[in-house]
């Protein structure tokens, strides 16, 4: 915890992914609300995908942030707006193309989560 | 929001991802609830994956529906019974398997979801 | 229901995806929760992923165990933790490796969920 998922339409040709993963991941680093090694992000690209019913050119990011129950909304709302707001600097949208930016936040239930490190 | 993700084994082949999200997509239309063009879906096919423990020939197709939170159980309720319904009618089923189709309802916090969206 | 998803970091190259999934299975089938063939399990592997922001060699598996709401916290939490004990004995670390291990336990909202069965 916090997991954080970059989720995004393959019609995005411009996004870089090891740099998206980057400066976000830096985003919550400097939030001060996670130790930098408990922070685990991942990226998921769609190659089948459909918005609305119209053939016009869209696209999307769904970035979607799993922390721990027990924050306060303000917290949460902070995250939520920090990480649109460095998604929308990193995004150069590609010419023709309409892109939603969404993030999420998510809760973990504390009482049932597990959790264990495994070094060699 | 909303965003559907259509998600299913690789034994499905005879699944046209195309056609059953653009399906989906129309049964989310034609419920009122949404703008056309905020309806963001995604298809997943797992190539990996186990039904219990046995060697029989099984499937699945998971589909997850995010909703903002505050629609009444009511709506919720209809909007997961039109998405199973229509997935039975496109669900040909491949000789000799044994599908189970699933349609889960989750709720978005909508105090802490942010959204932006980027035009060229 | 249940649906189970093992997420993990391609870098868990001695991962033997189909042996997790048959023993995470059988855990749930001898946890006496649920019907064998209602256990619907699922690996995604990420190609992409980050860690924190340190070029160190890391990497995680995220279990997320999906079930019905209402039982209770008990049960949850040793669901989770019986999975977590079998993930542990199953993950041979590859040398060098910092594995952070993970199960999460998910709510399905029992009232708005839709289920079918096709067999042919």
């Amino acid at each position: 915890m916090p997991h954080l998922s970059l989720e995004y339409t393959s019609n995005l040709t411009n996004l870089n992914v090891n740099r998206f993963l980057h400066e976000l991941n830096r985003v919550l680093v400097d939030s001060g609300q996670f130790e930098e090694i408990d922070i685990k992000s991942r990226a998921v690209r769609f190659d089948d995908f459909l918005i609305g019913l119209s053939p016009e050119q869209r696209a999307f990011v769904h970035l979607k942030l799993s922390i721990m129950s027990g924050r306060t909304m303000e917290t949460k709302r902070e995250l939520s707006g920090r990480l649109l707001e460095r998604l929308r600097e990193l995004c150069e949208s590609d010419v023709g193309l309409h892109v939603q930016l969404c993030v999420e936040v998510l809760e973990i239930e504390r009482e049932s989560y597990s959790k264990s490190v495994i070094t060699s």
